[in-house]
């Protein structure tokens, strides 16, 4: 089976690792020769939307999935013609706009902060005035890591939000003052088949997501989690993983936004699942079996930013686990990740107590 | 860090896939253009003695490791000239000849059976009267899976035994009447550090490995197997895995041979163990600090032999992982292998139940 992936950054990378011991041979799509999934397939240097690239990817490939939510529509209805691509277009629409998310999530009984849509400073201050302060403005579309938002506290931050933000179209919600950030990694095959990871807390700092680990005391969420995953999953007709992020507020789950696409916040089902976030969406989009998503052990996966520690640092720490992305280090980007996975919670945080100070990690 | 490995077969390509995400970028030297390593690294398609090759991965690599044992000493020492070449030329010398090999098991000492050099049917006989029958006639060099070896229980199977082993030396070895075949994965890293995986306890049939796990009521044999190991892997000077090959007789150790490589043996450890053999490999040749050798669940290999299954109908049974080699099926290859990682003895069995009849599996 040969597998194209559009984008061919670490999310591709990984896929490739748990791709390659299942047969699968790799094409990926990239516009930089220096991608680092050019380690675990063939580097295809192109831009998205260059047809003699995507006509390699839907007459070579199997199938087409990818790893990011910014794929052109006009590239993915273009392969769509020849080719399976999976999840399918449908959901990469619903998830390049916050708009169009947030009225997915409402069908799907996920209740979402209150937000409408807001084209200029005016219709900011007439959001403000409905939805009361704070507000998020942000984009409907192209925002990541926190980029492309703004938080208006006041009538005074007001002017200049939409030059500020591009004059593109934009979305006002209220301000959620969460209790926690946590997020759904579920999966659902071509056959139907679901299955889902437990819920993960997630911390961020500065808009980018720093550490993440299965969610304690969410037991109680899980299973609203998961019916309204399912129904989610099901109204896309999906296929992969589906990453759906949310806010707990007071017990109750709030939805923020959807990944179509492995997520960063399931980077330790590599080592703390029995089968890694990776390997069940290549699963799901080629119709086989869905693995166990069982956790061992206690894991807890801490990103690297910016910088890359030194290996023997990280290997030196009794259980750690580390990624790298074959990137060069920029602040702000991510450049790896360590998964750390203690048999018990006491020697839990002894670990990440001697990994949350070498150089990449987030000491919060 | 840039590793030069030669040969570029399943453990190659399973070296990449554990060092990939170190960061590591990999050559693999390989006479097959199909060679299975092809997927995680550069593949360089020559013979393992050809200058032009060598010179490449001298020129290119921070250090050299290799996946088989039967790499042209010539060709080691060609590479040593420029580049550090681990684990150390001198353990491929011993793990070349069956009479190294016994000599050093037994300045380590680890007990093996009785044995001599033989050359000549006459030799066999000789040695037949001095060490009783039955015996088994091995090649000194280059016998694997059972293959250049013949088991000789009476006078009338000596006639013409050294013609059809190809006139090579020879050794003749007291045949053992094992209650089981062991073995130890060792590793010393660059920096003297050790480490040990359990006991493995192995099934063969017609001479090629079908079954590995975690040996039980192994315990008392274990200490003894660390020492012995120890005592070998300094002795040699050596980085990287090391496998000992042992028969268990009457709850003593018999040595039997080494592999100077990772192992068959030891493939449960990418799923069953805290760190992989692999990975483990990898960390010793390059001097980082050794991860640990814990076991995680009750893991079971079984081998997929000559035949690949269908991957729907292996995924289909919950914990097994599947590895395929990307090799084309023939009678007797290794195409893959299936590891489950069961919570406990009474699942284990249950699912190994559910693989072993699936083909390439092996229902001893």
């Amino acid at each position: 089976m040969h597998i194209g992936v559009v984008g061919g950054g670490q999310l591709g990378r990984m896929l490739g690792l748990a791709g390659i011991p299942l047969g699968f041979r790799f094409t990926f799509l990239d516009p930089s020769p220096e991608a680092g999934a050019g380690a675990v397939g063939e580097l295809l240097v192109a831009g998205y939307d260059e047809e003699h690239a995507l006509d390699q990817l839907r007459d070579e490939c199997d199938v087409v999935t990818y790893e990011f939510e910014n794929v052109p529509a006009t590239s993915a209805r273009y392969l769509t013609e020849r080719v399976p691509v999976w999840p399918p277009p449908r959901a990469l629409g619903v998830a390049q706009d916050r708009m169009a998310e947030k009225q997915a999530f409402e069908s799907a009984g996920l209740t979402v902060p209150s937000y409408r849509s807001v084209d200029s400073d005016d219709d900011i201050r007439a959001a403000a005035a409905d939805l009361g302060s704070p507000l998020v403005v942000k984009t409907r579309r192209e925002g990541y890591d926190g980029k492309g938002q703004r938080v208006i506290s006041s009538e005074g931050d007001i002017a200049g939000t939409c030059g500020a933000l591009g004059a593109v179209p934009l979305i006002a919600e209220s301000f959620v003052d969460f209790d926690r950030e946590l997020s759904l990694i579920a999966v659902r095959s071509t056959t139907g088949e679901q299955a889902f990871y437990p819920l993960v807390e997630n911390t961020h700092h500065e808009g980018i997501l720093r550490t993440a680990r299965p969610a304690p005391a969410a037991d109680a969420l899980q299973e609203v989690a998961e019916q309204l995953a399912s129904s989610l999953l099901d109204a896309l007709g999906y296929a992969g993983v589906l990453t759906i992020e949310m806010f707990e507020v007071a017990g109750e789950l709030l939805g923020n936004e959807m990944a179509p696409r492995v997520h960063n916040s399931g980077h330790w089902t590599i080592e703390g699942s029995v089968t890694s976030q990776f390997e069940n969406h290549l699963r799901a989009i080629t119709g086989l079996p869905l693995g166990s998503t069982a956790t061992t052990g206690s894991p807890f996966m801490l990103n690297l930013i910016g910088e890359i520690p030194d290996p023997e640092d990280v290997l030196g720490v009794p259980g750690a686990h580390l990624h790298l992305y074959g990137k060069s280090a920029r602040p702000g980007r991510k450049v790896g990740h360590v998964t750390v996975c203690a048999e018990d919670d006491a020697s839990l945080t002894r670990t990440v107590h001697a990994l949350a100070g070498l150089p990449g990690t987030w000491q919060g």
